[in-house]
């Protein structure tokens, strides 16, 4: 088992919470438990967390229970969480992790909130102008990662070139794989396309000493098929590309389940075929994906999505422990400073 | 019967040119062509053309043959198309729609060269300052029109405005539905999100009175589920958005596939639903969404996937003749000059 640590959850963000939590963090203990010596300061309501608890005996031996009644609403706008969120269960999750009493803080309520809090509390690391999200996104083996997929809306190259650098040391915590390829999202691969911040970022990713694995532009149709391991975009595009694949995945999955359902007899043979059914529907599970991480804050907070189940919260809570467990944050800082010293040397305007 | 009218041809643009263009024309002629009275002038070389007209003889009968040796390869520049494009056989397409012996002008060849000769050649209408692509989205009971899908990187509030009345016009000539609603694609529902072209742009539309149907933002994933009839965005957003989708559909094909081939059993189940697993490829079938519009022109040109085959060549002839039987061209200039009568009204900066 490896070294131990702590972890923060925020009990009562997410639509099914604090029940999903609890029974999240009961899963996660079950199935992964003995390998990692993972603790857990649990925020939330005692008299709503009390029966969950009873029925979660692996959690209750490994947490310590911080009452708060205070929660943020799936629908608290960002301004509003940071004015009257203190004293929240997300806010006390995210404070675990400043305070140091915690190596990584997840949470399932809304993100806006949730990023506007971690920023205010955590601060952005050293080097780093804006923290992304990064997700993962599954691929015909395994998953690249994804970022940014939401916390801006305008990104300039300097930026980008910098999620290419936390993105690349996210894959590495997850899939411990040493050089991961990055790609830089675009309209076309020929050197010509794109508008002027995606060319200066591949100017800039192309003539970096750093050591990035970078392999160029990537189009929308490659993140689906693993031609790179980190795909780094804007937060505008990278919000809509994701929820435009989901979109699609629940278009075809009712179309499918529409074609097996059309007759008694086709019915009939999807029972026949339950073991392969049972094996796409495994492949095609949103959970397996559940996690987004913000990147380039001084503290590690994960965003669970807020719809979803046990399995998904665990799942989670997984991606908190690869990342506690790694050298990440110090790995990032590292690169990052170099990153700035050749900016410095490059006359680069940021 | 409809009214008669002509539709030029590049025989000699696509992968598979010029089998599967004269494939097609067949295929159309049988399964649609006694509704409507096309006929051709194919642009193309005669020596290759000549044993394929041979084996179509429906379309030997409503076509002209205009014989050139010059062809533009799949991977010519637009640069390089305009300067010796002059003479091939997607140039004389386009210029038969500009000359007027054609109404609207197909073309599988590629997209660069096709744009940027339709542009020299037509020129934009009066009032629009952008052409701009637009693409059909399989939805669960029809398809919805996604523009732009690649013209523009960079728009600002006026184009995409444009952008939502060609595309409204569009989508009517298709569909023949008085009122198809509009969406902005955004990252969020809410006022607050998006960026400041964004927000311009709803703010116009929202306070046209035009009598366009806008309801607002939309998200990625509301394009698949048919919340609106026209989705709204610029050319770096919807050609990732679209390339994202089909990684996406292929990914999911392939576990699916690879579900149904894991053992004999599996095997044979899926044999058993034969019917099912027709009538869903059916549904998946991406030659049904076949032909990107070129919006905003002097003159209507189809582009049909490069890659496509002689039923996908089809579909792209069929849009066309639905553009040419309508009121399209008419109809955008009436409701764009309308737009810029209120544009100078409202002191609005293009």
């Amino acid at each position: 088992m490896s070294e131990a640590f702590v972890m923060s959850i925020d009990a009562m963000g997410g639509d099914n919470a604090p029940d999903i939590v609890i029974q999240g963090l009961e899963h996660y203990l079950k199935t992964q438990g003995s390998d990692h010596d993972v603790h857990f300061i649990i925020h939330g309501d005692e008299t709503q967390l009390a029966p969950l608890m009873a029925k979660a005996p692996l959690t209750t031996a490994r947490s310590e229970i911080v009452h708060t009644e205070l929660a943020i609403d799936m629908d608290t706008k960002p301004r509003h969480a940071l004015r009257r969120g203190e004293g929240s269960s997300m806010w006390n999750t995210i404070d675990s992790v400043k305070e140091g009493s915690a190596r990584v803080g997840v949470s399932a309520g809304n993100t806006g909130a949730l990023m506007a809090i971690s920023y205010r509390l955590l601060r952005t690391m050293i080097g780093v102008q804006r923290p992304a999200i990064a997700g993962l996104w599954p691929q015909p083996d395994g998953m690249c990662v994804v970022l940014d997929i939401g916390a801006n809306v305008d990104c300039d190259a300097s930026h980008l070139t910098e999620f290419a650098v936390m993105g690349e040391a996210y894959y590495r915590a997850l899939f411990h794989k040493d050089k991961p390829s990055i790609g830089l999202l675009n309209v076309g691969t020929e050197e010509l396309k794109g508008n002027a911040t995606i060319k200066a970022a591949h100017e800039r990713l192309n003539n970096s000493e750093l050591g990035l694995n970078y392999v160029g532009f990537v189009e929308g149709n490659d993140i689906s098929f693993g031609e790179v391991d980190v795909v780094v975009t804007d937060g505008f595009t990278g919000n809509i590309a994701l929820k435009t694949a989901e979109g699609t995945a629940k278009l075809i999955s009712k179309f499918f389940k529409e074609s097996l359902q059309a007759s008694i007899w086709s019915k009939f043979t999807a029972m026949l075929n339950y073991a392969g059914f049972k094996r796409l529907q495994k492949r095609l599970d949103p959970r397996r994906a559940n996690g987004g991480v913000f990147l380039g804050l001084n503290g590690i907070i994960i965003k669970s999505h807020g719809g979803t189940d046990a399995v998904g919260f665990a799942n989670a809570v997984a991606i908190g422990v690869e990342l506690a467990e790694s050298d990440f944050l110090a790995e990032v800082e590292r690169t990052l400073n170099a990153l700035h010293d050749e900016d410095d040397n490059m006359g680069f305007v940021a």
